[in-house]
């Protein structure tokens, strides 16, 4: 019975490493192969992380003296995640539901090798989900910071591309059809306002939303308590000074209470990646819009081989964009299972709970991937502004029609400007005649336009609004927050 | 061709309303029937608020001077949803994809009739999708304030279940199995807990993260500023203040740029229904749980045959938990669509903008009624106090186990306690001998320990850990909260 | 107490009709508005098959001889939605949390009105689950019998486009870009494809996997056989018998047993629905691409005010395909929830079937107005062949060098043909001179192509594979699938 | 610039195998941690399926002829998958956004090692999808064809669990409250047909689901013609053939057309795993529910340190059950990116395709490490029939009460018999006295029933319907199905 906890894998190192069938190297997800994240939340990462959180821990009950130092320094010393056996913690996982059930074991066990009075402080007072959540935080916390920096890198491209065309008209589209003029420097200005969100989002998490697990078995940290026979009378202030020691040993934020089946950081999680990677996801959907062969109006980065086809040598694919846009497709459906993981019955949940891993390392892996490869794309990315004044201006002055509605709609009082202005489009589509010329023979426009008012009002870099103030604004808003960011 | 937009309906009533077959009456999502939401977010409520958006659109212009003021209190006097065809509109926004083009023709029209000058004044500059995000806006902002309102009438009930049962211990459960104990006291706080951070993340969206959309066809206001002959030198100032006044009037916030395209408020909105829909869905959870036949330590609020079975006289169904899980269990999905609508290409999608509207709708009714629900729920539930004694006995002393453990932990320290304990739990399960007993047998433990030291060690009301402190750091980070929210 | 209970609407009618608030006229969903779909969905629609299936249960009952048929008759009489109160009993399902209960209590008060000896009758042995499961299956099997016919519609249209365009090349595009040729003929006859693939899930659907729920209070039948008295040697006879019975009155499948908690039938909907609504989508994602202003190969059918915009006169959005995209977006979280409930603990669950109804009314709203916006779409396409070749053109001779490379393969065995294209198409490029002159020029190359050669093979109507034989036998295909159908 | 490309990992093994940090050891998902299905779904396995696809298109081409046999052989003879570099390749896939690309330069570099002249052939007309696409395809029928076996092994259990226990009554639960009474076998044979419906679709996916990939880059077939200078006339049977013989090379389907932008074969997948998931889910779900503490009529299989728990020495955690529901959660999401594929814009979507890999992947290991653990789960499940007995007497008659209002109604024709027996319900469970002395007070009872009659009515053995009637039956229907899969 239970076949799968003993049969041997096929092939292993003799360090414990599986090298043959187990890895998952990026091949299906090319996105973050690469990308900095990798390190930060691979398998061996997690594991790391645990160790440190038992550590933190063991330091923490020995500033509030209740371990002896000693033995905190022989746990701080021992957490070494290359000296442990992934998959065989993996193997031995099944029999809890979680990796920590053996972790605690073996860690215990090298402990013991180094000092034999020091293994009964392991994991003293702890349970499972204490150690597995803190630890997630951690890992979390660490990829946010690293996708935080692949924001800034980006955010600094695009600023300076929204700076540098800030003027530079181009065809605003809605619909899929060219609607009215707007500039590519609003389009980058646009961009970097979505990061800036993101990097909001972000940011709140790092501040107070990620915080450390301490609860014990059913979340009354009982067993710290008694582990350290505290007197009831100090139990309340023990238990908010531990946690804070332990917070504070690991840089993580401080609950007010346990929150083992309370998964709002888990939500809050999935919040910011969903934001970052859709902000990614526009640009790179935007990207696909202007690359397409007949827009043509942006290109990405040359170089190292990107965007080759197997099959087709004239192609220049947007593979950066293309890959951007596969984290962003990915993401939001596993984040809805920490969304509903929220859905934690009674003390610890069978299953929900234990749910939440792979979604949570698999989205932060997507996204870290997505945002590396977003500042490759804002670093390099080549627009052609004569290609979007002659897309602009292929319509005829069809685009600008607008404006024209809206000046004789003042002139005309009495009649339906759109109208007149929908039909004489019309015609001058049909015809292919110049849209003056056939507005100009509709009986009373030449009464209230003249010939050298309409070509002023069909002047599509006439009509860009408040475009250049936009980007103002954005670069203004980008600036006070990147200081913010400084302190 | 095109039979949707001729086919009539099969019946109309003479005022426009149809009756028969296009009711949404909540037959198939009884969880918000009755429910204040409903009024909130009904078809007509979005057509009011969209009524509304053009009316303080009117108005900030005439704020501004550039709309003269009987053009704006013309239109304003207008502006009643229940004079307009809902279902002729709802018709005709086929033709563009979305309802603000027919409604603007007709809101056109009827000002006309009040005042044929101020028509033409009507929707001056302005673009399908103002429109419709600021009044989803104004809708969401409407709901969510009522959600609010039913958050704190649960939370109360909450604080009192909480300060009412701080000492009273019950069984806490993980994976389905007896832990350790726990109070009910604690149970509650963490539900109020779980609230609290509802409570956070939708303060959030009322305060600043909502804003009114203005942006004009294609995002850089160049119709309003034309519409107004703006000359370019104040186009920055005017457009500025042009929001500003917008926001004012409808009590939304001011957003830096135009963010048609950058959907990051309805991300939010999502995440803020998903944190509260989860912290509701946990307590209609736990009451489940805690409800069962066998475990019956709580109990639904009787009365207005409320848990009636069709078939079964004797049944007493948790309907009210049940219904606000049908509401946990819906929402994280619908929102899915609001997240992933992030990816909206150009300067406005073909699709993606408009698959908004439902989702969003259905999301706030579900939440609202489940709000209500649980106020009704947590204000009604019976606790058995006796019964979760009682349950807490039943395993015997096994549920302390874990206590025995870390003391034996420290006596024993060439030993594992953890498995000499395991091993005297099979054994007194096995045999239905007390532990007690037992413990005593096995060579060495009556050395460190006596009878009366173990049955101290055994009895469950000892071993609460910091769960009543817990209650009290709850109920006054509530206090604090409340303080907060009274300002 | 329970608010949502007691409070009265603001407003209703004398006839039980409300009007003002609860509609769902469509306004947020407008794709499915005036569709067919739209009476076979509603809530009157949901409560008519509830009803009808009350009938039938009594019905089956009869021709079993353990319900009398006057009773029968009296029952199937009385069951007409429009005489029972929507509202109120939308209101009385939240006691229940499910609407059948009320709806038992007033079909027995209806049916005692005309017969009281009948009115015992009424819902005899059976439970909520039995009739509102059923009722399901009856409106699924209308929705999607109407849905076969919108594809019908469409796939009609498809052939004939994919016929008539057999030969008209045009740009393959993959990753935005132009690849190789291919010509409109094969995209409709991949469209057609996608259709037959959705129309083949849901005849399945229609056939066999769409049956009667009959189980009872815990699906063991015990109360039907206990109804009638049946003795227990032919209670395997009598359970098969009437639910045999009650499936042949309804015209739906037979199951093998009660189906309570084993939702595949769900799942195999959310498939279905899936299928049908992703192959719409994809005609509707082309089209959108196609349509865009710089490519312009499609168009929709112009008439009935069809994309107007509300702010510019001169636009004509693809809003037919834009509102097909909106229900493929919106579907497929849909649909998740039906799929996530086929976690349904013990015999019936508390929450997960509740939370299937409103996903399946909305799934199949949507899906059967995408359906038949999709039959108005492809009915009215407007193919501009022209302007096909004319953007296949654009590129030079560039579209068509992966044979160019092929041939060249063979011919220069010991170089990399690919690079050779590949620069040669890049010299092109930068240089603006035709490819054949920039190939010519590279060493080597005159010697085993000539300039001649070089024409034919940079021809793309003379690279277009299998695609007219492709056409021929995705329409060899849909005749033989049309030949079953019509049988 | 392109950190992602050039970066080299911070370790490599000499072989090319990575091993520290990239390892995806299961460690987060440890139910499918030694599972079968790990194997066969591994980034090596999907490289060894693309190499396989690779050298089947080569042979099939071989068979008619276009190209030699000597060079299908040496290709066949090179794709040895742990010859490659895996983690090389996920580097390189970066540049055109999949492996592909990279894999057929390494590919033709092997085979030109073992003979220049096969080089040329490798990858002959052909385009990355076709090569991906039907290698994912038979990595799904490995991963299928396991699962398939996996859920066979739990069916033979259930099927013997239903037959044993066919007669053994337990209490059914409907909202969580004892309902009416059912059998375990009855319960087990629920789950067997839930299994059973699982089967059938994977059975329908690895029938005709499943086909190989053949169109080249644009889905024409040109570049397969054009490499083997097919005359045109041949064009329709050649693509015809190579399809077929490329089909039978692998065992897969033959598709009618190529199916680059039709994805219904990965929303079948998705269908078929999520039906699996559920039908697996479910019966974790119902295990979690009957082990509760106060239920405990079923346990899982003791031994192999199985339900550990890092804290509580006397927990026996269902850790089966909770490794299949972390699946049975994770599943339905993952895939929805799947469904959400179907919306592929052109002849190749940038992104939509290259989303399907991870989520594939995963689910499948997610679900064949679900069906595995099913099967040891179901093999070794401990059924407490005496607690199912006594739990089902511990409402005293009350379960029962349905069978008795079905009676009295009966017999008091012109009262409400429901009514009736809730309130002799109510007032024996307030009073504590027992139900039939209770009723043989209220006047006109005792006219209708004897004492004797009440005691046989409220026996709850006596009240189990057609159960095991339906046991049988769906007996019966597993044997019929076994039966087929034998053939």
């Amino acid at each position: 019975m239970n076949a799968q906890t003993q049969a041997p894998d096929a092939c292993s190192c003799p360090h414990g490493q599986q090298v043959t069938n187990l890895h998952d190297t990026g091949l299906l997800t090319p996105v973050r192969v690469g990308a900095p994240i990798e390190d930060v939340v691979s398998d061996r990462a997690w594991l790391q992380a645990m160790l440190e959180t038992e550590a933190a821990l063991a330091r923490a009950q020995a500033r509030l003296g209740t371990v002896p130092a000693f033995a905190a320094e022989a746990i701080s010393a021992t957490v070494r995640a290359h000296t442990f056996d992934l998959r065989g913690l993996a193997r031995r996982a099944r029999a809890a539901a979680n990796p920590v059930v053996p972790l605690v074991e073996e860690l215990a066990a090298a402990v013991r090798d180094r000092d034999p009075d020091a293994a009964r402080f392991v994991h003293l007072g702890s349970t499972s989900q204490d150690i597995l959540d803190t630890a997630a935080m951690l890992v979390a916390v660490r990829g946010i910071t690293l996708i935080v920096q692949h924001l800034d890198q980006a955010a600094e491209a695009l600023a300076a591309l929204a700076s540098r065309h800030r003027e530079d008209a181009m065809a605003g589209r809605t619909l899929t059809q060219h609607a009215t003029p707007t500039t590519f420097g609003l389009k980058a200005a646009g961009w970097l306002m979505g990061l800036l969100d993101a990097r909001d989002r972000l940011e709140e998490l790092l501040g107070t939303r990620l915080p450390v697990q301490l609860g014990g078995a059913a979340g009354t940290m009982a067993a710290y308590l008694q582990a350290h026979d505290v007197p009831p009378p100090q139990a309340s202030t023990y238990t908010t000074e531990l946690t804070r020691a332990f917070a504070t040993e690991l840089g993580l934020a401080e609950p007010v209470l346990p929150w083992h089946t309370r998964r709002s950081p888990m939500a809050d999680l999935a919040h910011g990646l969903n934001v970052t990677v859709g902000a990614l996801g526009k640009i790179a959907l935007d990207v696909l819009s202007l690359a397409r062969t007949e827009v043509a109006e942006i290109a990405e980065p040359a170089g190292h081989g990107n965007g080759a086809s197997s099959a087709m040598p004239q192609k220049q694919n947007p593979a950066l964009a293309t890959l951007i846009r596969t984290a962003a497709l990915q993401v939001p459906p596993l984040t809805l299972t920490l969304v509903q993981s929220m859905a934690s019955e009674d003390e610890r949940p069978a299953g929900a709970w234990h749910a939440e891993w792979m979604p949570l390392r698999e989205s932060l892996r997507l996204v870290g991937g997505a945002a590396s490869t977003a500042a490759d794309l804002c670093s390099g990315m080549m627009v052609d502004a004569a290609r979007m004044r002659a897309n602009l201006a292929s319509t005829g002055a069809l685009i600008v029609s607008e404006r024209l509605s809206a000046v004789l709609g003042r002139r005309l009082p009495g009649r339906s400007a759109k109208s007149v202005v929908a039909q004489a489009c019309r015609d001058a589509q049909a015809s292919g005649r110049p849209l003056p010329a056939v507005l100009l023979e509709i009986p009373g426009i030449s009464d209230v336009l003249s010939a050298g008012e309409i070509d002023d009002l069909l002047d599509p870099a006439q009509y860009l609004g408040a475009a250049k103030h936009f980007v103002d604004r954005a670069l203004e808003h980008y600036s006070s927050r990147a200081h913010v960011a400084r302190e």
